[in-house]
């Protein structure tokens, strides 16, 4: 029988067509059930997914339109175009001194009197030109895209001010509109106490509710609105009240929780019915169920603990065993973890956390669309479902994790698009 | 003063031109000493380097030959091409199911029964028609390039048997004449002990004496000769007859020492006046000594015991404090460390060694070419040298280590001429 719409882009002869239709989102065993197709092909009109199966079913289907590209995968594997639901993408000065700093010993104290640490990146932010800012964040989509990647989440958070916060996000809103690469951007103000309001957080979190949240939502700059909940930066009560009024504003809750000490983040972001909490590494066991009851996602960053030099990993076993939606993530940012490829994240992740190749498939497609409110349009290739497809050059897919450090993305496709040829 | 030649290929507007001219090899403090030059210009003629410095005096120093090249560098860093000094590539079937058995607690005797470990490797070579191995091993060539690379040794070891070994031998050979990356070849016929002889091992050395060394030397298909000096493997005993033949037929020495335990390789190489030992995660005290007093250069493999999941890594630091000459290399082979980036490593060298990015560049430059016996000819951007240069998309030398698991190289210049524009 043949489909409805005329085929712009046919991908033919695909080894192993990774399809993740199916449960979303995927927890605890289904993880590892990435259907996949052997021989497979993949049928795309525009922007949408058209049909989904065999090479020679999908091609006997489809009515070629003018034009249409017609792809031999010659036995790669194709999976739907990956999915980071944590970055932030928008800075301009790099910080590769602080780095080498941190490994040579130098404590936290020793880097921010040497001009390092997040409040570097705000004043940094502050003084950058709109246009520069944008031309060094795009240089980061780009190379999302070459690396398989088809949509982030972004974040704010390097202003700290009402007009900084709204630098960024107008910036990621340019980008999501003139960049191949899809962005869904997240209010971040609280990412930080900015140094005008060190001893005044009680100030600062009122200019947040009162000011910045209004003027974001305002213009419908944000999806998303996140805190960093943790000892020293935003308590777990000064969290809530942030979030409620958030949620108040119809912005849907992330948070950043337990990443270096056991504070109730992840019960919090249970609690609040966050889409997803992020990092991590120290949540508790009641914070694990509380998730999985919830069905809050759980974004993993082992990129963080490995560009720290750390050696503590989220327990990222014991809550797929929990039946947590787990997701992956690069945390893409200059302090700690400078990185825009997913594909290292899952090798790091099968190393550090014991994932299999399937599984961490399963954390950077359908689970980081289920992270970031997606997963009725990415996440999968199933008819009707956006165009984004990633063409990986490896015959299996548990080359993944294994062949480390290198870019194995083949080609990407974006809305139907080829948007990257490597 | 004009330059002598005319240039084929000029370098401006280096930010930081790091031409590592001056000591060799790097030893102790002497490592950090990258003769970086700000606002630096390259001139080359055809396969050689004609001038370094300034770029304003290199460019008025420089008559150009017609159809010259120029690149404006506009800030970014450059170096001499990165230098791999041990490298297993030519194999055709990739080992990824056994990458996750191990990481999932399989035995390597499962791991075995199933098909894996390095066995498995010779089964599939021996079975591999000579083209299709070639052209595998022509992709992972293309991909070195691509990671800023310009010179690999290329080991056998994946025969164990007379015509398997010469097969991989004349491959690398062929590769190295036809391919822009230099390829320096490395006879491994003592990697393991063939299944045909494993019980007769003595058998095998013999042949490995008698049969395969002068059979490699009476063609030059090696410089090097290499033996897995390991509990199991070979003995200190054993490697040490197998390496005073392939001194006497004239070949070079190099050997794979104490990466399971700590069994004397170290002292052994030290003892021959070996070029390099490799691994060294176990290397004893007094392996360290006579390493620094032989002036054998030190291989060492991190993503080895990365990608084996393994924590412990080889003492760096207290090498290059006793004065060794440390070389970092990726090791690139299908069992226990797949990848050909040279980046990759540094970043792991500087988060699990703690090296500083200007070490970690002298390791893969200068010292990789005294590992290789290649240091008065590459690992260097100075008059005479060949012109092997990469450029990278960053403006601090030290954004190598910090900004992980991508590709950053810009540019790659291999005798001149253009070979990789990512």
């Amino acid at each position: 029988m043949a489909l409805e719409k005329k085929a712009t882009l046919l991908i033919k002869n695909i080894g192993q067509l990774i399809t993740m239709e199916g449960l979303v989102p995927r927890i605890g065993k289904s993880m590892s059930d990435l259907r996949l197709i052997e021989n497979g092909g993949v049928a795309v009109a525009g922007d949408e997914i058209l049909a989904v199966g065999k090479s020679d079913l999908v091609e006997g289907q489809s009515t070629l339109a003018e034009g249409c590209l017609v792809i031999d995968a010659k036995g790669m594997v194709v999976t739907p175009g990956f999915i980071d639901p944590h970055t932030h993408p928008v800075f301009s000065m790099t910080r590769e001194k602080e780095f080498e700093m941190r490994l040579q010993g130098k404590s936290y104290m020793e880097i921010a009197q040497a001009g390092g640490g997040i409040r570097a990146s705000v004043r940094d932010l502050r003084s950058t030109p709109f246009d520069i800012l944008k031309e060094k964040t795009k240089e980061r989509l780009d190379r999302f895209l070459q690396y398989g990647v088809t949509t982030i989440e972004a974040k704010s958070g390097y202003g700290l001010s009402t007009e900084s916060e709204l630098k960024q996000l107008e910036i990621i809103r340019e980008l999501n509109q003139t960049h191949p690469l899809d962005l869904v951007p997240t209010f971040l103000g609280a990412h930080e106490v900015p140094d005008e309001y060190r001893d005044q957080k009680e100030k600062y979190i009122d200019i947040l509710i009162n000011e910045m949240l209004p003027a974001v939502t305002k213009d419908n700059l944000a999806e998303f609105s996140d805190v960093f909940c943790e000892e020293g930066v935003y308590t777990v009560e000064e969290s809530r009240r942030i979030q409620k009024e958030a949620a108040k504003l119809g912005l849907q809750l992330k948070f950043h929780a337990d990443e270096l000490k056991s504070t109730g983040g992840a019960e919090l972001a249970a609690s609040m019915d966050a889409c997803s909490a992020d990092h991590l590494v120290y949540i508790s066991e009641e914070g694990i169920k509380a998730m999985a009851r919830s069905g809050t996602a759980a974004v993993l960053l082992p990129g963080t603990t490995f560009s720290l030099g750390g050696k503590k990993y989220a327990p990222a076993r014991s809550m797929i065993e929990a039946g947590v939606p787990v997701a992956l993530s690069t945390d893409c940012n200059p302090g700690s973890s400078y990185s825009e490829s997913l594909p290292m994240i899952i090798s790091l992740a099968a190393l550090e956390m014991k994932l299999t190749a399937a599984e961490a498939i399963s954390t950077v497609t359908v689970n980081a669309a289920y992270a970031i409110d997606r997963q009725d349009i990415i996440g999968q290739l199933k008819p009707g479902y956006q165009s984004d497809i990633t063409i990986w050059n490896m015959s299996d897919y548990r080359e993944l994790p294994y062949h480390y450090g290198v870019n194995l993305a083949a080609k990407v496709i974006k809305k139907g698009k080829l948007v990257a040829n490597n």
